[in-house]
């Protein structure tokens, strides 16, 4: 069976992870790599009514567990739709959040049980797991300042929730060094490329042609 | 806290649930119960367009996860908006399938596992428990002829699939029988209906007024 590679993209909200996976997204291509940029919630076709739905908060304020659980729709869906399909093809994944996203949001911003949602992620995800994860590590106080006023509905939690979602981000690669590689976000972007960079050959697979 | 009584009613599709649980609720109103009937799925106003994407396969075909999932938010919402509300306001809340039909039929039918399935209800009902379940209990044969061509998507699933389900319920009663009474659904609906409000006179609390 071919098989591509999966990197994901975690961090705080405003710690650059867009920019700097947009940059990656073009490098590899410029290199020849078959590489797919994607993001949840709302990569599948399915979960972009689900984006909307959480993001915009349509339906009045939902409760934490109905909140997890759509997410998990969304990247159980996902998985099935885009990751795996590109992962079978041979291709790069590059994904914006995945299942370190729930632990830390859910598990450390909200106080839900770290231990269900694993559980969840384990239902949702059917193995596929990252081979890399880069955590993109920001002062709260910085990455809220980079937000500004243009937040959707789960960036407007506050410095305290978003110190516990770094908490747990934190501890998540401390337990799992091989995965996580923590990148220092309080650069400029093109060093943190730079250090992007350098994590992502180690893994890269030799380039074709 | 005033606290009400959580009746669920399971069985395979064409068991005859929906219209035993409207004779009891017709029953209950003109004893004078303050008595609310709901559904899975679609029982909240968040959950009608997910019953509509289930049953009506709108996205084309679900994998297992996802499908379970959609019946999980489903589910969580629907506690959250409509169960809990009722049972504080004291009400008798009857709902037409809830946490034992993810048992039966993602567990046996889609042969997913059950405790995944299991934490997954804990984690949506947040503590929300019947205190009665009455599973309308039908051959399988018997059910299908009864459905005929009026069939949605998961009720075409095949007889083979549906003993899979039935075979898991039995189980489940057997092993929580103060929970669970098993009522013969073959019989007349009068006499289905018989059964069922003597079960229920079992748990109802004395009369107001």
């Amino acid at each position: 069976m071919s098989r591509g590679i999966l990197i994901t993209f975690e961090g705080i909200d405003g710690c650059g992870k867009s920019l700097i996976m947009g940059m990656v997204r073009d490098w590899l291509a410029d290199e020849g790599y078959p590489v797919l940029a994607t993001l949840e919630p709302g990569g599948s076709e399915f979960g972009q009514a689900f984006r909307k739905m959480l993001l915009e908060s349509s339906f009045g304020s939902l409760d934490a567990q109905t909140e997890t659980l759509l997410f998990m729709v969304d990247r159980s869906r996902h998985v099935e739709e885009i990751i795996r399909p590109a992962l079978l093809r041979g291709e790069i994944v590059l994904c914006d959040r995945y299942i370190d996203s729930t632990l830390a949001y859910q598990g450390g911003g909200r106080g839900l049980n770290q231990e269900q949602l694993r559980i969840m992620n384990d239902f949702a995800v059917k193995g596929v797991y990252p081979d890399l994860t880069l955590l993109l590590s920001l002062r709260e106080e910085l990455a809220a300042s980079r937000l500004g006023d243009s937040k959707d509905r789960l960036e407007q939690e506050s410095l305290e929730f978003f110190r516990r979602v770094a908490a747990v981000y934190a501890a998540l690669a401390a337990a799992e060094p091989r995965r996580f590689r923590v990148i220092d976000a309080g650069a400029e972007p093109q060093q943190v490329f730079i250090q992007a960079q350098t994590q992502i050959r180690m893994v890269l697979p030799p380039r074709r042609g």
